[in-house]
This record gives structure tokens, C-alpha cells and sequence, in this order.
């Protein structure tokens, strides 16, 4: 693995390099860990990478990687940098012969998004979107359920994000992830809905296998001097008859990354909360709730197998990272030993899962800013 | 009190009776409990009442109660019917010259809700609308910490009111309940909104102190053979800038009588759940939650009068309504010591909270069938 | 029913009153609510009884209500006074021909406690200790659970009483509560065990089945000044090798009212909570944990009948009370329709578990001045 | 970083892995991982490992590292084989001049334990025990708030470890962990108290920083077939006039990973779960209890600089052996470097806190059997 981003300052960075170690199948070998070669440089001797595959930009380590005996280049590159460079990095890691595995959102809008999936096409390399909440045991669990018919048929979703951290004005502090998230040029069309409201659309859309198919959106900005939404909600129109609700906001005091989700169908519901993930609580129409537990009893082979410690052991949000890391690093290990892929079996989310999130943000934004009540969310 | 519905079958009207009657302010003496005259008489022998003052009807209750002395006579008329009845009998009773206790839904339409206020006017008697949900201690507490500001400008409210007992058609089993509920000859214009989500604007309105003064709403039949929403969704716009989110539903399964509450202002947060009552979450932007209880330390005045037992001896459901009817008591008591009395003084729901709930039924439902994003609610 | 104690400061008065005419088979008819008879007619004009049935002392309530024709005098006597009153006031009521109702502890020693159950014996009267956590729908549930031995054999036993009323020299500032039940005098040989503990003992026999045999108990007085014990731990062995823990305390600061209780067999275990009463957490040993809730699906017979309210609608500790009343206005109706009444059949506790509870307490406190590690609670 | 122990099967071996490589001061050079040489070449291929540094025992682990450069060679020994392994080792680890980290509990006895200490005195090494439950944010900030007088003076300690894993006979299937655990050859006098019960005591020590200075103990056998105990409650007296309770079991069935603590004082409370590891609510005398949160607003500095990640990303089990390890590698990294380390000031259990529970693990043990009821705790 090389990194790009993810340098000294950035959390996300330190995340992604735990998270894609933790099962021995991955070695962070490269980076280019700033804009600044100098910063990049201090990095990676924090990290005790070899000085001479630390590089000052991500043009050079993919050229120079390139160059390395196939058994000692990289593989693939991590990009955890602000979303504007998700584009570009991507474009050229592909470009370059290496698989991609990128933070979300996929990009900064859909032009980027669609030009990305055909160069994934075109290049027949793997692209991974590491949205880690596919990545909670629990939530294997609950998609598992609605898989075989437990719940029945779906009728109502009810997820939400509140966060806090942008509550006040962080961005006039110079804050680094604050002023690139409220700043359009680096995060896109969207702030709130962009940075976690997709994480939502993802989450409802792997557990209950349907698509939102059509938003009624409002967004709002409650913190002055912003130009991106900072809260929203939004109705949701789902196939096959479902409806939903969405609302994240990055304003919301006391909030912390309270990503939760509840899907009701017409013979069960689930209940699962991001900070309280190794607990899913399922509901049935005649009987008491039952409360599902990270390698509990009676849980199915997709969340037992996510699972590494024995229940009771808290595993969290690192754990989640490493769970797509690990399907994704499955998927190459095949890719490599020169085999044909078919990515759909494995559980980690793809191009097409970050356009589809490209086309909630797009189709969101323009709903807030319509009089109409229903538009419809593109394939 | 007199009541009029509440008969042997009816869970509402032994709710009532007891609430009603737990502080020792009120006494029930006589009753009209079904609109079947033999089956009055049986439940009112159930209740020991004497059986000259059990009524066949809620009209010859009126005017033979009117014909005893003042001081024998029903002091008011506790109208627990279905909501179609509400409106005959509350008028009825104010005519004849009783204060009127009325459970909500307060009408099935409109015109009714404003007849009635012009008829309360006119005949200057009191009028309570028995919304139970301001009747808790950590619902005062809640209200209290908006109105000191302590929250700061607020931001949002999420309210929910999920249940499940309607999650089959059981109307089609000839439960009475699920009966009337579901027709609209007898519910009105709208089931699930009219049952319980105007529970969640009471309560909306009644902690923040703010109007929704615009929705947008999707609502729902998921169970085959209705007429009537038994779910909706919809997005609100409150006075000074505030959003809102708001979902009732009878058919979610394993939710019990959730009803619940999140106000975020920029200072602060609350919320408040009515199945785990007697706790109020508080959060705060630069310090830790706190958990108010009821008769716990450090809450106001309005809650800690409003709790009957010290710290930790759960109360509920029923003293919920108690707490509705001593603020009832305390009022018509000045009234019948013949001093003038300002309502506005006293903590219950009154005519003016029934009508804003029927608006805001009115336009959901109207909204739920416009192509229109938003539709004011009126005044 | 007529009551002793319970007048104007007496919060367990009210609990009583409201709890026993709750299902409308008891009324409230006469009352000595206080030692100071000027007191007690204040206290009667408040709940609007008769001025006449409104006694200056219980001795006269007996014998003047027994003078009174069958129909119209008490059938049976509350008694809600301090501890040390309660023996001489159960005597002198089932000696005046009345039944019982006790509040608990039963009385301030053992030989009352055994002098009370030969009087019960030769008077044929019933006699209802008003231990209210068996009252509650889960604690029902709990011990049918047990019963039925689907928690198999059962292995250990953990019950908690902390509260913090205690948790300063309340009784330095004159409050009568603190005042004498921390008083040998008026209390008994025990404070925090005989006052809190005795129900902890109630409870774990109640559910298990069985009986604490030993005991190894550390008494504790925490706050100075104090001759009772406001603290205690102890540890149990009960039938059929079962251990167990016991925990009660009136200096817990911040536990209100904490009785909860764990029972774990080899099979399944279960988890309740007297401030959370409406939940049953039953574990087992290789599916998910399940969570039963007061009135909800999968209950038995026994906490369904228990329930006033659908579920979801709170029900707390008052109704608690009310469950032990109607089980004994049950046994008393029996009575006084002549019949010969089996209390074994009735659900309440009687002077037996009383008597169990006084030999416990005394117990506890011999054990916790001994330095011998296991004394036997005589049966 | 060499280890001995912690091959395919042993799940804890890849916990310290993890743990030890989270913040990139300590990577895994060498290992050996079973006492059967070739299982230990497969775990050490397992994980990339340099296959001359894979090595069949850990006398040659030892005895070969020690003869390659300084700069080369591991710097310490981890050790997480069972448990009677963790003397031998330890011994000749430090007798080849490295530091020792060392799984719990440290030995199967006192003198085992005593010497080992005077060992570590004579090589001047450095001990880490990887009690990991002090390495959870949370619990420092409980330590913190004692130390700093927030709670008052101590009056009581409840410490609980329930598991289940233990509840059936598991070891007749040959399940490795449980053969050993359940086996006192290598497992030590006791089962229960000596694999979890020492945590409780660890635990309860950190926070408190008071002594349990005399035990009162009943230890269970509840699975037939066992020689060890499964369960076991214990009445602690703790220095300073604090009383305890402490009980951990195998068989209590549905509990996962239950270590729990509340600690109260004369001025406030506080509670912590490890299966909610992120949240300590601590609870006053006279305002309403505060929900303290990893990484959230409010906490202390030793909390706060704990924490990997902003608040609401859950960090579980293996984040709280790295905090441990991050401890240990500090001080290591000041005795590389060559200067005095005061190991008292850095935040690690070591071998002082072994002994002290190699003193209580036995004492316990001896007082079960004991008909005496207080047993001394030796220093």
C-alpha cells in the first residue's frame, strides 16, 4: 500500500493505516503524505517507511513505484486526502497499474465520478470507497436479515448523522479539516449531506438492498458565514414501495458521529447505532426484541466471519476500516495471483456505490433548491 | 366529573378515571359510558356510582346534573369518547353550563375546532384538551430550559411517535379500537397524524415555544384495505428559522408508544423519550451531558412540582394525565369560587392548542397530496 | 379500608391511597392519619372523608368502626406509620376483626413478628405485607420465568438496594423520615437493611423460589453520628446450592431508588431493574438476549394479568402497590362473601414473608458483629 | 518486539500485535509462537516475519536475538502463553537483557511473582503486565477524578466480571484456551479469580488508589468436573475505611466480557462498563449525574491524550492494549536511550501491581476455605 494524504495533522490518515495492517495482509510501504514535500518527509519517517519511497507528491510515487520490481512496488494506493484530490489521484493511480482504495466522497462531482468508473472499466483495475459503516459486523447482521425475508417487506428507513463539530464556527479558526469541509472548492456541491449525509444513503441502501430512489430535500446553513449546508433533511422514496427519512447535520449539539440506523418491515425491525455498533437490536411483530451481539450467539456466517474477538471485546471504528480493507485486500490478493475478479463477491463498497452516493448528493442539493416536492435520484 | 364514553371495554376512560381522581381534587359522581344505555348502567355499577346519576346518554346526563344543586352537581364533563362524539357532547356540556375536559384528538375537522372555541368564548367556561405528554415532569423541565434560553436559538426538532399496534389489520378482527380509529367517519381526515402525530406537534410547540408554521409531508398506508395514513413523514419549518422533522407511524413493529423529542439549539441540546419518561438528556457544547430526572436534583420549579413521589419510584403514564387534570382542578376551582380566570396561567392544553393541532392535521394531510414542497399552516 | 399514618407529610400515605383505590374495588372510608389527632382531621378534611370517621387515634377507629353495621365500616386496616407502630396496631386490628395491610417492615423485632402470625392464626383475619416489588408485571414474569425452569438450575443470585437519601446527616436537620428510621427506636435493630435490604431478601426469594439459607453480611455506618447501619454487603447461600450476593445502601450518591436483580441458572439468566420496571432482560446460553417488556408480546399469564396499560404506556411504582392491593382485595372479597379463603392462592406477600424477612434482618445484623463467616437464618 | 506465545490459534496473540504496532514506536521483529517449533515457523510466516527470526523456543529466541546488534535485535520480550509459562520466560528474558511485557496474571504463584521482582530489581529491565483495563480512556478519567478528590472520601467499591464462556464444561471438547484455563498446572490455584477476578482487584486499585487490605471469599465450582473455581464473590475492605464487593464468574450466563466498576464517595459517584468503554457517568450528591465521553468535552488531561480518535468513533479492546504498550514503549524508549527511568512515571501496570495480585489471587483462595471471616491481604 502507498498512501496519499493522511500526513502528520490528519486523523483519517492514521486510521486508514491501522485499519488496513490489522490482519497481516497489508504493509503500508509508500507515500506522499502533503502537498508539501517537506511535510510528506516527516510522515513517512514517523512512520519508518524506507526515506527514499517517501515522495513529495503523488505523481512521483506512482511514476516511481512503477518502476519497481513488480514483488516490491506497491500494490495499490490509499487516498485520504481533502475530496478534490480523489479525482486526480485515482485517475493517474489507475493510469499508473495500481489498484485505488479512496475515502469518501468518491469525488468532488458526478462528471469525476462517471470519468472515474469508465478509467476502472478501461484499466481493469479494483476501486475500493472505504465508507467503513458497511464494515460493522452488525450491520452484515442486519443486511443478512432482510436478505432472507426476517423483516419481511420493507416499508419505512429512518437513518440519521448528527455530528457536532461544526456547531460553531471551527472554520475561522483555521482548523485544517474544517476550512477544506465548509469550502466548496474542496468538498464539493455539499457540505453536511456531502461529508455524512452519503455515508446514510449507503448505509440504508446496503442493509435494505434497495435504491433511494427519489429525495424531497431541505437543506439548511445555521452557522453564519457559510456557503455549504451544514444540516438537512430529507424524505426518501425507496423501491418497492418503501419510504424513509434522512436527516444528518454537522450542528447538532451533543451529537458525536451518531450515524443510526432503523429499518421496519412488515414482520420484523432492526435498530443499529455507530457509536453502540457491536449491539443490533431486532424486533418482531409477536415476540420480545432480541439483541444481536458482535460475535454473539446465533448471528449469521457474514457478521461472524467480520468479527475478530470474542464477544464482549469492543471492537469500533478502526475494526470497520479494516473489515473493507480485508475484503478489498482478498479481491487483490486474486487480482494478483493474476486470476479474474468478479468484485460482486466481495463485501466492500465500489465505484458503483460511490456514484450512486455522487447522484443523492447531486439530486439532494437540487432538490433543496426546488419548489417541486419529489425529484428523482439518476442511476 | 361527569364522563361521557369510557365504558367497560374502553382502556382510555379507566385511565382518566384514575388520573383524574389521584390528587383528590376530583371526584367522579356521574357518567354517560357508552353509547349503549344498558351498558352505561353496567359499567357505572362497576364504579359504585349511584345509580340514579348513571345516564343512558350524554344529553340526559347534561341536563339532569344541570337540575341538582350547584354544589351536587358535576362540576365538569370529561368527554373520552371516539373523536367523532368529541364535538356533540363538548358542545352540549358547555351549554349546559359545565367546564369540559376533552381527549384529542379535540374534533374530526375544522369547522368544528372553531365552532367549539367561539362556543368556549361565549359561554366563558374552561376548557382542557387532555394531551397527555405536557403532563410530564421532564417535559416541564424541558420546556423551562428553552425558555431560560439555555439552549440558545434553536436549530431543530426531531419528534417521533412510532407504534405497532396497527402493524396488522386489525380492524378487520373487529377490534374497537383499531375500529374507529381506521374509518374516517369516525376519525376524521387522518389516522395515524390525527391519532398520535399531533401528540408530537403538541409537544414540539409546547418545549420550544415556537409555531410550525409550514410542512411538507409524505404519509402512508401500508396496510392493505385502509383509507386512512397509518404513517407519515413529514419536514417542518417552525418560527425564527427552526427545522423539524416529524414520523408517526402505527405500523412500525416493536415500537410500543415511542413517542420522543430532540430540540437542538446553538448552546445546547435536549431529549426525551415518553417510554423511559422520568429521565431528560441535556447536552451541552463544551461539556458533558447531563440526565435530569424527575424529582431529582438540580431541575425547576415547574418539574419538581409536577413529580408525586421523591427520586427513583417510576411515575408514568397515568400520572401524566393526573398532572393534566390537577392543573384542570386548580383552575375551575378558582372558577368556582367565582374569581376570573386568566388560563393562560395554568399548565394544560386548551382549545386554542386543539385547533392549532387540527390546522396542522389539516394541512399534513393536504400537503401529503400536493405536488407542492411546502404549505403554510394557518393560524 | 381505614388507614393508620399517612397524613399530611407522609408520602407513603398517598402511594397507598391512590395505589389501593386504583381498580376501584377498595374505597378509602376512615383514617387515625396521625399521633397528634389535630393532625389527623387536617389530614382527613384533605381527602374529604366524613369528620366523623376521621379518628384522633387508632384505638378509636378500631373501636368505633367496629361498632358501625357490616356494610358500612372498614373492611380492613392500613397501617403506613412509622416501624414501631406497626405491631401494636396489626394486633389491635385483628383483634378488633379487621384484616391487614402492613407496610414493611413488617414489625421492629421478632417476637412481635411471630406474635403477629400466631394472632393472624387465631383470628382467621388476612394479613398483607405491602412489599411492593412483587407487584410489578416483569418481577412476575421473572419468577414464571424460574418457575417453569427455563432458566434451568439456578447457580447465583445479585441484588442491589443503593439509594443516597441517607448520604448526609439528613436527620441532624429535623426531616421526620430520616429522623426515625434512623432510630433503633422507632426502627428496629437494623436502618439501611431492615429499612431497604428486607425487600432485596423478598425479591430474590419471590423470583428463585428459594430460600437464603446463610448469610456473611458487613454492616456498615458510613455517616457519623449514626447508631444504625446506612451500608451493607452480604453474602448468601440459598437451597439447592445457589449463592448469592446482597447489596443495599442509603449513601450511594446518586442511586435513587436502584433495587435491581440478577438471577443467573445454567440455562438462562435474568436481569430487572426496579427504576426500568417495564423491561425483563432474559439471556440465554446460546441465542441472543431477549427483552420482555409489561404487556408486550411473549409474556405469561402472570405479568400479562398484572398490566393496566398497553405497553409503552408507563407504569411505575404506583402501580406496583396497587397489584399487591387488588390481589388481596381478591382474598378479602373472598372473605367476605363468607367463603374460606387459601391465601397461598393469592399473589401477595403474607406474615410468613414477613416473618422470613425479620429473621434476616436480625440475622444480617448477628453476622456482621460475628467473626464467624457463615450464620444460618432460622426458618 | 519478540513474542512468545499468541500463534494461529491463540486469539490474545494477535491482540498484543495489534495493540503493540498501533502507534508505530514498536514492531514485531521476532517471535515464538508455540511450544511446537514447526507451528511456530507457520505463525511466524503468518505474519511476513524474517523466517531466520522465527524460532522454535523461546530460550533460542532469546539467546540468538541477544547476539545480533543493538540496533537490530528486539528490545523487548511480549509474552502471552498461559499462564504458567509466563515465569520461565519472563526469567530468562530478563536474564538475556531484555524488558518484559507480560500477559495477566503474571504468574501461577507468590513466589514465583516474588521472585520475578527481585529479578527485574537485579537486571534493572523494565515489566510491563498488560492488565489492559487501565488503558481505557475512561478509566483514567475515573482514576483522575478520585485522585483529585471530585468523588470525596471512598466509601464503596462494586466491582463485577461476569463471563459465560465457561458455562458448559467447554474443556471436555478439547477447546485449548478453556483445557488450560480450567487446568491448575497451568492456570495456577485458581480458575475464575485468578484469569478475571485479578482484574477486578487491578481495576478497583487504579481507580481507587487505595489497598484492598482484607478479603471475605466464597469461591464456586459450578460446572461439574472442574478442580478450579468458576465463580466467586468477595467482601473487600479497602484502605481508608472503604468497603468492597468484587465478583467474576465463568458461568453467568449471557455475559460477554462484563468487567464493571462503580466506586462511591461522601461527595459523588462514578460508574464504568467495559462493554461501553467509551462513557463514564459520574453522579453527584445535589445536581444531575454527567455522561464523561472518550475524547468528548470535559475530561482530563490523561483522558484526553489516551484517546485516538475524535469522540463517537468507537475505540474498544485492542485500543486499550496499545495504551498500555504505548505507556511501556515510552519508558522503553528513555532506557534505549540510556537514561534513568522512574517507572512510576509512566502509566503501566507492573510487576508491584502483579504481586499485589498474586497476594489477593491467594488470599482469596485461602479465605473460601477458610471458616474465619476476614483473611489479611500481605503486602
Amino acid at each position: 500500500m502507498g498512501m496519499v494524504g493522511g500526513g502528520r495533522e490528519a486523523l483519517i490518515g492514521a486510521v486508514h493505516r491501522i485499519a488496513a495492517q490489522m490482519d497481516g495482509q497489508i504493509e503500508l510501504v509508500c507515500g506522499a503524505f502533503s502537498s508539501t514535500p517537506q511535510k510528506s518527509k516527516l510522515s513517512g519517517k514517523d512512520l519508518y517507511l524506507e526515506p527514499e519511497r517517501v515522495y513529495g507528491t503523488y505523481r512521483d510515487m506512482i511514476q516511481k513505484e512503477g518502476k519497481l520490481p513488480a514483488d516490491e512496488r506497491m500494490d495499490f494506493v490509499s487516498i485520504v486526502t481533502p475530496n478534490n484530490m480523489h479525482y486526480p489521484v485515482a485517475m493517474a493511480s489507475l493510469d499508473g497499474g495500481f489498484h485505488v482504495a479512496c475515502d469518501g466522497p468518491m469525488t468532488v462531482n458526478l462528471d469525476e465520478a462517471q470519468n472515474l468508473e469508465r478509467k476502472i472499466e478501461a484499466t481493469g483495475k479494483l476501486f475500493c470507497l472505504t465508507h467503513n459503516c458497511t464494515g460493522y459486523p452488525m450491520v452484515k447482521e442486519a443486511r443478512d436479515l432482510v436478505a432472507k425475508g426476517r423483516l419481511g417487506k420493507i416499508r419505512r428507513v429512518v437513518v440519521e448523522y448528527p455530528q457536532d463539530w461544526l456547531a460553531e464556527r471551527l472554520e475561522a479558526s483555521g482548523q485544517k479539516q474544517a476550512s477544506w469541509r465548509t469550502d466548496g472548492r474542496f468538498a464539493g456541491v455539499s457540505g453536511c449531506i456531502g461529508d455524512i449525509g452519503c455515508h446514510g444513503h449507503n448505509l440504508a441502501e446496503y442493509i435494505t438492498g434497495l435504491r433511494i430512489t427519489e429525495v424531497c430535500a431541505d437543506l439548511n446553513i445555521f452557522v453564519n458565514g457559510r456557503t455549504l449546508d451544514d444540516d438537512g433533511s430529507v424524505l426518501l422514496r425507496l423501491g418497492d414501495g418503501a419510504k424513509g427519512i434522512l436527516w444528518a447535520s454537522q450542528v447538532a449539539i451533543g451529537s458525536e458521529n451518531a450515524l443510526s440506523i432503523r429499518v421496519y418491515g412488515d414482520k420484523g425491525a432492526l435498530e443499529w447505532k455507530q457509536e453502540d455498533p457491536n449491539s443490533l437490536i431486532v424486533r418482531w411483530l409477536n415476540k420480545p426484541a432480541d439483541v444481536r451481539r458482535t460475535a454473539g450467539p446465533g448471528i449469521g456466517k457474514s457478521a461472524a466471519s467480520a468479527a475478530r474477538l470474542p464477544a464482549g471485546r469492543t471492537e469500533g471504528y478502526i475494526e470497520s476500516f479494516a473489515n473493507i480493507y480485508k475484503e478489498f485486500a482478498s479481491a487483490m490478493a486474486k487480482a494478483i495471483d493474476g486470476k479474474p475478479v468478479d468484485d460482486s463477491k466481495f463485501d466492500y463498497p465500489k465505484v458503483r456505490d460511490g456514484i450512486r452516493g455522487m447522484f443523492f448528493i447531486d439530486t439532494v442539493v437540487k432538490s433543496s433548491a426546488s419548489e417541486s416536492k419529489w425529484l428523482e435520484v439518476p442511476e
